[in-house]
């Protein structure tokens, strides 16, 4: 499964902000990268590849794209980047993607979501990445990055614990620097994924809410104090969840925000565009790992069922 | 200040949904109703004053109606009948339109609106009265009653303690009871401000934030849920404030919601004229008085700062 010059290969599921951007730095890095899209695979054979990005724009003019999963051949490492709501269509094909032996890194938001994975790919072993990235695309084989990339890569382990920083971490976390895309790696993958949610759960929510962007929330008083409100919340569950977060990490999340270029979350892009909304990643599953510590989430239990209405309504996207 | 058969003579300060229906049931029951009108005073003296209803329409041709405050000579109750978004503008002239000896009945929403009103008229006695009704202004001098209509009076107290049923809330019931309306007197006004608000936090505030009718919101399980945690944060907050409410007020509210005509609560109707929002009386007060007493009112404060950002949002309205 190997290329001929013995670097693994790759097999990037959904060719959006998140897939199209880091398969296209690993390919512009002499990676054997298979993209897997479900629509646009045809304009992406035909026009390659184009990342925009404040870093220097990467255009890749021959790329390997499928749109039949069961033609793609098996690779060393399959990236799932569709979102949370697409798994359904996806996790099916994904033994004959990865093959034995082969690992499967699970860009996705939210809690929980390597579980089924896991279940599905048993001769795999299965990875969470976090993804802080400011990234849209424009349209087929077209990404616009804007701020941020970095990636922070975990081993999931089935049940409590850390897996700790394994070989197969290791490994992908050298092909994404290789890439030039910057790497953090943790030992404790649902650590990692807190952390992240401490951002995705304001945000995401209020933008949809509210119709704002992360500059906007952060500028008015009153949604600056929710969100500090909302952050402190998820720090306190994940404690309770028995993940150690310092006390500076919301601050410091303050002060990234502030930093960002004016920024529309990706369940915005998703309520705008009329998607679903990644709910159950990003809210009922924390609030409920959390109440099965014996941590109630108020907060984000409020926006969760505003946004389920939203999401719910008939006739919505 | 009496009219010559000896009844008592109202000024009906603000023509709107609330100040337009009561006023024209007090004016067809044979009272002295003078109407003070911000707006479409010459429209409502040329073309009087209809008052849709399912219990039949109330037609005045000959309406006694004022634009200036300095003219309308003073009555014996005055019944306040604009948002208290509005007070800043009528308050100056409440002690000559209201006299001495007279009774000013405060017909709005919210917590702690009595206050400021005792302290501008220390002559007269300070009612509050909470109208549970559906109607709405459709234009100048029309207003159009879709359901209910009780209203329940209280005298205002300073400090701590009911105020009992007075003389004064019997004197005001009985009118509005002669002019077809249902009363109830409360003893305690503070308590009847505490139990509209159980209903006001909730539908104001989702209606507005979620765009949707108060049918939507008890139709869908989510919103439905939330809707009775925030009833139920009220009569928590209530009862810290040594107000009791029972067990089956909750369940009584969420009944009558279901059986109530879809309806556009008051704040989603002046949030969509582009008007300012009554959210320091219905939300910012209740949750100030609760933490004065040492109850957190999370939800509502959730729903309060998200409604204060679409309130202040540069260019709205």
């Amino acid at each position: 499964m190997s290329s001929p010059e013995g670097r693994r290969t790759y097999t990037v599921v959904g060719l959006g902000a998140i897939g199209g951007y880091y398969g296209a730095r690993l390919a512009a890095a002499g990676f054997t990268v298979r993209f897997l899209a479900r629509s646009g695979a045809d304009q992406v054979r035909r026009n390659g590849l184009l990342v925009e990005s404040p870093q220097g724009e990467v255009r890749l003019r021959s790329v390997e794209v499928y749109d039949d999963p069961t033609l793609v051949p098996a690779s060393d490492v399959v990236l799932l980047a569709v979102k949370t709501t697409d798994n359904g269509s996806v996790l099916g094909h994904l033994p004959e993607l990865a093959g034995p032996g082969s690992v499967v890194v699970v860009m996705q938001n939210g809690l929980g979501v390597e579980e089924a994975i896991a279940a599905t790919v048993p001769e795999s072993r299965v990875l969470g990445a976090m993804c802080f990235i400011c990234s849209h695309k424009i349209g087929p084989g077209h990404v616009r990055h804007l701020d941020y990339g970095q990636v922070t890569v975990g081993e999931y382990k089935p049940g409590a614990g850390p897996a700790g920083v394994t070989d197969a971490v290791r490994a992908v976390a050298s092909d994404l620097e290789a890439a030039r895309v910057p790497v953090r790696t943790c030992e404790d993958l649902a650590e990692g994924r807190w952390r992240k949610l401490v951002w995705n759960i304001p945000f995401n929510g209020l933008s949809v809410l509210l119709d704002a962007g992360t500059d906007e929330l952060m500028a008015d008083p009153d949604t600056r104090s929710l969100v500090e409100d909302l952050m402190w919340e998820v720090v306190g569950a994940a404690r309770a969840c028995g993940h150690e977060i310092d006390d500076g990490f919301v601050e410091t999340m303050l002060r990234t925000t502030d930093a960002m270029t004016p920024y529309k979350t990706s369940m915005k892009l998703d309520f705008d565009a009329g998607r679903p909304l990644e709910l159950d990643a990003i809210y009922a599953a924390p609030i409920r790992v959390a109440a099965g510590a014996g941590y109630a989430m108020p907060h984000t239990a409020v926006l969760y069922r505003q946004l389920r209405f939203l999401d719910q309504r008939p006739g919505r996207g």
